[in-house]
Parts: structure tokens; C-alpha cells; sequence
């Protein structure tokens, strides 16, 4: 992946990924469960046309009993639904300098989302999975050119992590069929993971006796510091606080403004499989962090809502929150680097203007 | 409104609305209504915060009956559906050079839904307009600061205008309730107009005996070729045809790529309250113009599709397409470039390269 230099624009490339690619705007942060259209999105190639009528979903490889499935064998198994936030790995990447060069994300690359299907540790099951698997490859139906390489986009997941109980393969979002955009017929959720795990449009499913060595493994969603560091694999989120900005907007730029007085702030916070055990709000730089209130989600691999009450004075303010883990994890105030632009989850601030507007 | 220099890259606070509003992917173009979450959003403040249960709808200013409705008084009305093109009046806005500041679109700001609602020529009818009556203002929820004032989005459509058969007050898009992004609890549909006339989060329609001098109508969506010029209003959209993009993407860049043999490209077609007589299909700049096969919407508000049979020979090649209106208008093959970067419908051109990938 080549970078642009540290103050270049978005270039073109760059901003046909944006204007295809959606983010959340961050007034969503209210939303216990993120409605569809406002959730995030991000396709590496085409959304694919797949007929629902004649799709199947191929298990197969190290299995007992390969499976060839309908949409309705799908349907009459018993149902999993969880709720689930996801956040895209590449989220914050924009904020990196040098810039890496990818779909340039702010803070937007988030939703939750009510997953519903059928449990993947149940069809694991039902096939068998064979003495000696490893992985379990999900192959998708988008197909397109990355990396100099024409793939179709493929994950795998070692049998441990694609076992889970909370893994769903999900044909339904938020009480509805699937929206083409989030991978209609089928697709893959896995809870706590980034969001390149959970693959959309899902044809098929391969145990594996030997570790996979795909594209999007091996080459992409690493965490490399050089371009010859093989790197370590993208895996759970780590732990971020986001905020709703409140007041009132600029339309261009999009400085915030509001009155003097009391002021509820409130956002969420969420951290792979772990509990949020503190966030904490600042609003100035030079202030002190206090403690928000927390309120736990029902589903524990959804965000954490948070609010603050602050007295807002007239004058410049940059607030700013940040979210602990039950591991002690915090987050950092500056991103770290790194050559894909990945995990940063560097403290949001927010710059407002308190006065009469 | 400011512009950036000719070839400078997309500033932070562009990339700020881009991250923000949604475009449609073009691969959608080959939907006939395009699904929620895929359809351009275009949100000038913050997504307001809608409680249905207390929100009214209020009608006033010179009528003979001003009412206060509630979400179930519009459902209990007869109810009109129409299935309606609408884009942006920026689309297209980034290619212009130098490129005014404001949303980066490229091609995708743009969607088809299927509106329903009640019918405001029957609201405006039950309440009685005045003698003297001229315009008709729309309101909404949507609060923030846009040319240097505070304002609440707002938008003036003359009484003519607004008493079309066509025009919905709209609480569904695509048969489910409204969605947050797209203006919950109802919404303003002016089918045939750019986006801007369909105020979202409505809250009040009032009638005035005045032209309305509003910011969104006297300085925002106006036609200028110089700073001080006053201009024209925008109001129904130019002609346009696009194309999907055929064959596979690049992630980034999005370079397409296809194999040798027939292809069917594919695409849609609008104008305003026009019909389309004529799409051609170019597939090399020095190549000439060829006709595609038209097939009407259901819907005269809707787009038109076509296709055209293409045997892809090896090699490099840029497709372009463009529409005809039944007033002769065509599209153009370079951008009108205006102070707003507003209603650039010049001919899309998609390179792709035809080998073995």
C-alpha cells in the first residue's frame, strides 16, 4: 500500500472510494441499534447481483457430510440473533500521516446492527469437521482487482474463532431481509471482530487442514510498520469511545456551536469481546479527565451508551472521551502509525464554539 | 462559496460531508428502485432527532383553515404513492475545475424510491389557500449555519408548483416507514425537481402572499457564473443517462477490467418532467455514437433503462453514454462550470481495459 505525503488532499482515487463506501454520521451514536442506510458500509469491489431463487451456500473441505444449501434450508434452522457493533479496521485512517492510501475514513466506520440467521457453530456441527482442520475459509461473491492480483474476497478464520456460539450467518438485519449493500443473501457476522472477518455474499464455506494463505489474510488487514513486515493480523476491535458532537453544525466546515448552559453529551464505546469498565470526557485539553456515566448494552458484544453532563462556558472548547476496557486498555491520544492504516483509535476530539448562535 | 484550485486534492473539510452523505453505487443503477441505504443522502445540518409521538405538522399562514397534524392524521388520508428519480443538484459537482467547496460528488448522488404519503395539492385544497397566494414554504427539523447565518433548512416552492398532482407528503420510502436519514417522520417529494426541494423532517408548510426570500432559495441552488451575479434557481433536473460500470473494479484505483466478447452495458436515464427519446452509447472517444435499447419506467418520474449489446475487443476503451430529452435537450460532452457547482450533467466516461483478467 503506497501513502500520500503528509498534507496532500483526498485524491480522486481516494474519493471514489468515499462516495462509494458510507459512513455513520456521528448523530447516530443515539441509536441503541443503527438503522439501515445510516450503518456503515465498505465493498472492496462491487456490490454483486446474486439471485436469491437459484444462490446456494457450498460447505465443504475437512467436513464429514459436505452441504450444498437454499436461502430456505437456511431459514428452517433454528434462529441466532445478536447484537452486534462493527466497526471497519481501516476506521480513523484518514487521521494517519503520511496518509495510507485506501477508502479514507474519519470517524464514520461504525454501526450496530441486530444480526439474524442461523448459528455457524451448529452447521459446523452438522457436517462433521474433520481430525485435523485448522481453518474455515468464507469465500464471497464480489470479485475484483487488489494487490495486482484478480480475487474474489476471502477470509479465513482459524476453527476455534469460527466455532464460537455468537458467530452468526445472517439473512436478516435489523428484523428485515439482508439489503443488498450488507450482503444479501447470506452472509457472515462475527462478533467483536473488525468488520473484514464478517464476509458478505457468502458462497462458500472450506474447512481447511492447512493454515489459509489468502490475499486478505496474508497480504491485507495487518498491522505492519514497513513495507517488507510481514506484520500481525487485524482481529478484535480495540477499545474506542465515540461522541455526538451537540449543538449545531456548520454545513462546510462542520464546526460545532451552541449555547451556553447545560449540555447532556453522550456517545458509546465498545472494545471487541471485552467489557467497557470507564469512559472518561474532557472538555478542554488542558482539563481534567472526569467520568461519564455508563449504561451496559443487553447484548455484550454491543456499544456502551455514555453520557456527561457538562456546563458549557462561552468561548473555544475541544472535548474529547476515551474508553477503558476490563483488560486496562485505554486509548491513545495520538494513532500509531502503520503502513495500512488500521486500528486507529486514537481519542476523538471535537472542536466547539460556545455562544449565542 | 469558495473553490478550491484547479487540481488541488479533496480538503479535510470536504472530506468531512463526503464521509457523512451517501452516494449510490453505481452497480444500483441496475435496480429498478433502489434499495434504502443505497439511495443517495444528502443532509445539509445533522439528522435531526424526530419524536413521533409529539410531532405535528403545522399548515398555516394565508389559509382560511391553518391545522396541526399528527403522524396518524396523515396516515388516515388517502394515500398516493409515486416511484420518483431524485438527485442531487451538486452531482457531478468534483468534476468541475476549479472545484467549488462543498459536497465532492462524483456520479452518485442519485436514487430511485417509492414514495407514499398523502397528496399536498389535497392538503392545500382542505385548508383553503388565500387570495394573493404565491409560494409555498417547507420547514424542517434540521438546524445549522450555512453562509455565515443560523438557519432552519428551509425551502419556498411557488403555489403552482406545490399544487402538482404529483407532489407527496411522504411518510414511506419503499413501502417501510421513513428512515431517519431520508426525513422520518414525513418528508417533502417534488418529483421531477433536484433534491433540495424535498425537505425533509418537514414541520411546517406555510403559505405566503410574498415571494419567499429564504437563504436555500435567493443564495444557495442558484445558477451564478460570477460571485455577484444573482443567478437563476435550480429546479428540474437536466437530462443524464448513466452507465453501470462493467466488468470487475480495482479497489483502488477503480480501474475496470472485462474479458473480450459480448457485454451487455446497462444503465438508467432521466430528465426532469421529461420524457427520454434517445440514449447513445459511445465505447471509444473517436467511436461513433450508437443507440441503446429504451424501456419506459411504470412511473413517468422514474429513470429509464437501457442496454446496449457491446462485443468487447481487446485493449483499452472509454464508454460513454448520453441522454436525449423530449425537448431535444443532451447532454453535454465538458461541465458548465458555475459558482455552486451545481447541475453538471456532462457525459459520463468510464475507461476500462478488455483482456484475459
Amino acid at each position: 500500500m503506497t501513502a500520500a505525503s503528509g498534507n496532500d488532499g483526498i485524491s480522486t482515487d481516494e474519493l471514489a472510494l468515499a462516495t462509494r463506501n458510507h459512513g455513520m454520521p456521528l448523530e447516530f451514536l443515539r441509536h441503541d441499534v443503527t438503522p439501515v442506510g445510516a450503518h456503515y458500509v465498505l465493498t472492496h469491489y462491487d456490490v454483486p447481483a446474486v439471485d436469491t431463487d437459484t444462490w446456494r451456500l457450498h460447505v465443504s473441505g475437512a467436513v464429514d457430510t459436505p452441504l450444498s444449501l437454499s436461502l430456505d434450508d437456511i431459514r428452517v434452522r433454528p434462529r441466532l440473533s445478536r447484537t452486534v457493533t462493527m466497526e471497519c479496521a481501516g476506521n480513523g485512517r484518514a487521521f494517519l500521516s503520511p496518509r495510507p492510501l485506501s477508502q479514507p475514513w474519519l470517524h464514520e466506520a461504525v454501526g450496530t446492527a441486530r444480526w439474524s440467521g442461523c448459528s455457524l457453530a451448529d452447521l459446523l456441527a452438522e457436517v462433521g469437521v474433520g481430525h485435523g482442520a485448522v481453518d474455515v475459509v468464507f469465500e464471497g461473491a464480489d470479485r475484483g482487482i487488489e494487490g495486482g492480483q484478480a480475487q474474489t474476497y476471502a477470509r479465513g478464520l482459524s476453527l476455534d474463532e469460527a466455532a464460537r456460539a455468537e458467530v452468526v450467518l445472517a439473512d436478516e438485519m435489523n428484523g428485515l431481509p439482508l439489503p443488498p449493500q450488507h450482503g444479501a443473501p447470506l452472509r457472515l457476522v462475527v462478533p467483536g471482530w473488525y468488520g473484514m472477518t464478517s464476509v458478505k455474499w457468502l458462497r462458500s464455506i472450506t474447512v481447511t487442514t492447512e493454515p489459509y494463505t489468502g490475499y486478505q489474510n496474508t497480504r491485507s488487514y495487518r498491522w505492519r510498520t514497513r513495507d517488507d513486515d510481514p506484520g500481525t493480523p487485524m482481529s478484535v476491535m480495540r477499545p474506542r469511545a465515540l461522541m455526538a458532537p451537540p449543538g449545531i453544525p456548520g454545513f462546510l466546515p462542520r464546526s460545532r456551536f451552541l449555547r451556553p448552559g447545560p449540555v447532556l453529551l453522550e456517545g458509546r464505546a465498545w472494545s471487541g469481546r471485552q467489557s467497557i469498565t470507564d469512559v472518561q470526557v474532557r472538555t478542554d485539553d488542558e482539563g481534567p479527565w472526569r467520568r461519564a456515566e455508563l449504561e451496559p448494552p443487553d447484548d455484550p458484544y454491543a456499544w456502551w451508551r455514555w453520557t456527561f453532563k457538562w456546563e458549557a462556558t462561552p468561548g473555544d472548547h475541544v472535548l474529547s472521551c476515551r474508553a477503558t476496557d476490563d483488560r486496562g486498555v485505554v486509548q491513545p491520544l495520538e494513532p500509531e502509525w502503520n503502513v495500512g492504516g488500521y486500528g486507529n483509535h486514537a481519542v476523538q476530539r471535537v472542536a466547539v464554539r460556545v455562544d449565542g448562535a
